[in-house]
């Protein structure tokens, strides 16, 4: 990553522009969605470390009169033990206030009446347990990390191209993230690879989906208008929210890479140091 | 893979309009390519089994008046090993007469000075023993099956990123091929998955490339219009031949699907059984 000078004294000048453009709406605000991984914490080897300062913002967001959920495309364990994780990070929350794309899935596998093959991580396969399995009929891949084998995407990869229209379910549609040890494939990357090889489109599950940013609009019962989602993936969080009519907010911390703040389609209506700083700049804007 | 029986009596009915167009051709034809996975023989284990009728089929050729010359995306071996191991199939052909992406892609590497990362077989790196690998500035990934690891695709992966302008060559574009044991995902996937990962296009060495059917054609110092391509890929072979100005016949074995008749971009020229049929036609209209 070279032109790291001058691209942050671009990134100091988109700053100070678009920063301007998201304050101005803050006082309507009714409620805020966060992106969790990258944004509350960095994963890792033994879960991961949080963000300096996020574990107090979340409590300043609670302690405020907006509405507060949790979006994440995790996909490494059960909802359960991933709120029980980040509890133990000292975080403030619970699993009725997460949302992700595995429930998500399970509800629609169940409307659609289709039994999945499963490529996922082992941890959160019990997500799963109530949906049949047997003589599967589509495929839900998730991030399967070191599951990502060549047999087990040969495998999934059968039970496609043996349908005639295959129907594969992505559980997100990331690229890579960043754990301690530096930045990991992400589901969407195996997603593309199964499209090409069965020339297929996938359903998305989980953010940027328009269906999953609804049902957690729903969920508060406010309009997108009156909703900021702050993440650290420009495209997955800032642009799907966006898409939603809600204003989204890039953090510069987890995956956020200079060149976001240039990137040619998505432009954040803010950019923020971290989740601290963010959550400083909203609750000073509303007590003025 | 449903309506079988349409489909074939479609593809019967097209067989016979195409067999008209390519036939046509036949007696001012000056050289023959062949593909070989697929063609020659079925891949699988202890290195695959000959397709009925085609080594008899080779020899038929080589003894006709027409040039011969081999062109195969196999990046699982190198090409003594591979052409060894036709050899004891049954196949006359030397190491002279086939051309394979690992030796094109060694020619371009020192071309520009550039050092690779592999992701390839192991059995095919001794074909990367003359190219300086320290520091890579590229990756270079080839069909490398078990080796396709979430860790492998990870490392390759961070070289890319780390770089301002990723470099990254994909030795062919295939989708999936055929062994003894069904469909197996080949290379082009996991150039696909590298490409989204890194927002990249690669360089694609091998067939569909224009370049490298031309230099087969080279070889034999004959035009394009002169020369017949025959294979069981739609788009690689038959398309990629076709895109260089010569005529592309698909046979109806190896990776081939009925539904490859009615591919929306690509219609090969001819279609035929196997290679036995299609040199059978070729020699008798030849004698006419």
């Amino acid at each position: 990553m070279p032109h790291i000078a001058s691209l942050c004294a671009n990134s100091h000048r988109l700053y100070t522009m678009a920063d301007h453009k998201w304050t101005g709406s803050v006082k309507s605000l009714k409620g805020v969605i966060l992106d969790m991984c990258g944004v509350l914490y960095d994963s890792g080897e033994g879960g991961g470390v949080p963000i300096s300062g996020s574990v107090e913002a979340v409590k300043r967001l609670k302690e405020s009169d907006l509405q507060l959920r949790f979006c994440t495309n995790e996909t490494q364990a059960t909802r359960e033990k991933f709120v029980a994780k980040l509890q133990r990070m000292g975080f403030e929350l619970s699993v009725s206030e997460v949302f992700s794309p595995a429930p998500a899935a399970v509800s629609i596998l169940k409307e659609r009446g289709l039994k999945p093959h499963l490529l996922v991580h082992d941890d959160l396969v019990p997500e799963f347990d109530s949906v049949d399995k047997t003589n599967p009929n589509c495929v839900v891949i998730g991030d399967a990390a070191d599951k990502f084998s060549y047999k087990n995407l040969n495998d999934a990869f059968q039970v496609l191209i043996g349908m005639e229209k295959p129907v594969l379910f992505s559980l997100g549609r990331g690229r890579y993230y960043k754990e301690t040890d530096g930045l990991k494939l992400d589901v969407g990357v195996y997603m593309k690879a199964l499209e090409y090889a069965c020339d297929v489109e996938a359903e998305v599950v989980g953010k940027p989906s328009a269906m999953f940013f609804q049902s957690v609009l729903n969920d508060m019962a406010l309009q997108p208008h009156e909703v900021l989602m702050i993440g650290d993936d420009l495209v997955n969080d800032v642009g799907g929210a966006q898409q939603c009519g809600m204003k989204g907010l890039q953090v510069r911390t987890g995956k956020y890479r200079p060149s976001d703040e240039r990137h040619p389609t998505v432009t954040a209506d803010g950019y923020v140091d971290n989740l601290a700083a963010a959550v400083d700049i909203i609750l000073r804007h509303r007590s003025q």
